[in-house]
């Protein structure tokens, strides 16, 4: 049987990226406890250096390697957020960082990737062909394979955001975060359970390409098309020899839920209008699932961890569209 | 001769609003660093819970008061970030507050008072006529008078937001701040020179109506009359009698700058889309002074404090016309 996390691992996690990562502060929405008539809290790790939460998981990953794979360096496959956090990573550990993408990544993405002094490998037309790449560069060059999120250090290092939650807020009832390949909710999962067993976990998905959701209610790991969303950092399949994250998905998520387009949109312009922020399409779908499900929050305390803040204007773009608005209508 | 503030005091303020203040992040700007070729850091106290920095000085104010003081309550006059932080910080305490403002106060700011759980006067014409009032209730009711900056409450409270930069970038060169009253300037200038008297600290204000800098030319205190501008935050004088903050920023302000309002503008734009955040006219003064004196800042490491997010929709709308950009011009 496969060796369990603990609480103990995302202390350690802590311990080695304390530093490195932010301590994102966790601050009150004023705007949406007053429309739902609770207390809300944003879990701002959108402010992390590489604009999303995946700067934990990734730097926790790179302090775990021993000292032989450290100078050998890391491959890894990504369609944006956690291989920018790895370069980000390697650059300040100065461990060598090789990110394979397919040739389907938007202009932005590889933009950014370029410019952060990770090696960059552009192989095939879809996630499965940078995949195979990156496992085969592993084998020829010896580099050691970083998953992006079905890992023990990468879901150990996202937990430490559910620590940090708990330390400040231990009396939340409810924490929402975006649901993807698991890592982040296995990890937050973790923390939040070990501190209160009856704080709820929310994971929230978008509504065509939501392949945990799938696997959950299939009882196994499924492969889903991908198809495009505004919640474009939630896109990918969990893998079919997944190790950690389905398990832990399934036994520390309470529930889970799909939205629509029109209401991740409309909640990207609600965190732009209140919070005056602009964030992801995957940062902004807990806000999104209370609105569209009509979930009952009154008098309760929950939590929203804002995931990411990399978009690109063209998607913002797209969001306005979508949520029937000019932005800026009253210019 | 008067007392004088010590770094003790900041202290003293960090312990006492600690757990009601935030600790804001200092986060660093890679599109900033990459454009002026230098280390540029971001210290977000737009991020407290009522949208500026001068929830700090506020909650300092009101905790130091004597316990007869607290239970009568405290009057202010303020043109909106100060009373909203009083207001926020006397409803966290306990303490009734009543916040005297001029017909002259536009609408959002009125409605955000109003929400705040205050006491709200509407008094005269200008802002001389709201503080008349203000004193007129302190003597009528026996209430508290508490200044806006003018009060070594205030300014040690302010100072605890240099104090945290200090720890975490202890090798900063300059450090940029908005000009107004000088609370700011003033309490941030005493950390930052205390912890490192060859740091810089750079004030800027707006073109026209920048009171502090035609008092420090004087020598002495000037009345400057008001206008308006898109760092709205900055406007007012600093009083005649001003017994601190004059002082204070004549000691401790290395260098003052003054900035147009098409540059506050594009440095809003230039928060907006790359650093993915609304902010004040007031806290995009700073990179407007670089950008319109041409800094070299080559090398050096800079901070720059972004004070508040309170702005209104028409603002940001005035903002995009000034700096001749459709907002989302890609739509």
């Amino acid at each position: 049987m496969q060796q369990q996390l603990t609480l103990q691992d995302i202390y350690r996690a802590r311990r080695r990226i304390a530093g490195l990562a932010l301590r994102t502060p966790l601050v009150r929405s004023e705007a949406l406890s007053r429309r739902w008539d609770c207390e809300v809290w944003l879990k701002l790790d959108s402010l992390q250096p590489t604009g999303s939460f995946k700067l934990r998981g990734a730097l926790n990953a790179l302090l775990g390697l021993e000292p032989m794979q450290r100078e050998r360096g890391v491959v890894t496959m990504s369609t944006g957020n956690f291989g920018r956090a790895l370069a980000y990573a390697g650059q300040h550990l100065g461990i060598p960082v090789t990110v394979c993408i397919s040739r389907l990544v938007p202009n932005n993405k590889v933009e950014a990737l370029r410019q952060s002094g990770a090696e960059l490998v552009i192989h095939g037309d879809c996630q499965d062909d940078a995949d195979r790449e990156a496992r085969r560069l592993r084998d020829e060059q010896g580099l050691a394979y970083v998953p992006p999120f079905d890992d023990p250090l990468v879901i150990a290092g996202q937990g430490t955001c559910g620590l940090e939650i708990m330390e400040e807020q231990p009396d939340i009832d409810l924490l929402f975060a975006g649901l993807s390949g698991g890592g982040l909710i296995a990890g937050l999962g973790l923390a939040v359970k070990s501190v209160n067993p009856a704080a709820e976990v929310v994971g929230v998905s978008m509504r065509e390409g939501a392949a945990m959701l799938a696997s959950l209610a299939a009882g196994h790991p499924l492969q889903v098309p991908e198809v495009h969303s505004l919640a474009d950092s939630l896109g990918g399949g969990i893998g079919l020899d997944n190790a950690w994250t389905f398990a832990m998905t399934q036994r520390y998520m309470d529930r889970g839920y799909k939205v629509d387009e029109v209401q991740i949109a409309r909640a990207m312009l609600h965190f732009l209008h209140e919070e005056k922020m602009l964030v992801e399409g995957a940062a902004a779908v807990g806000v999104a699932a209370v609105e569209q499900h009509r979930l009952e929050l009154s008098g309760r305390r929950v939590a929203f961890v804002v995931s990411g803040r990399n978009l690109s204007n063209e998607t913002f773009a797209e969001a306005c569209r979508l949520a029937g608005e000019r932005p800026y209508a009253y210019l």
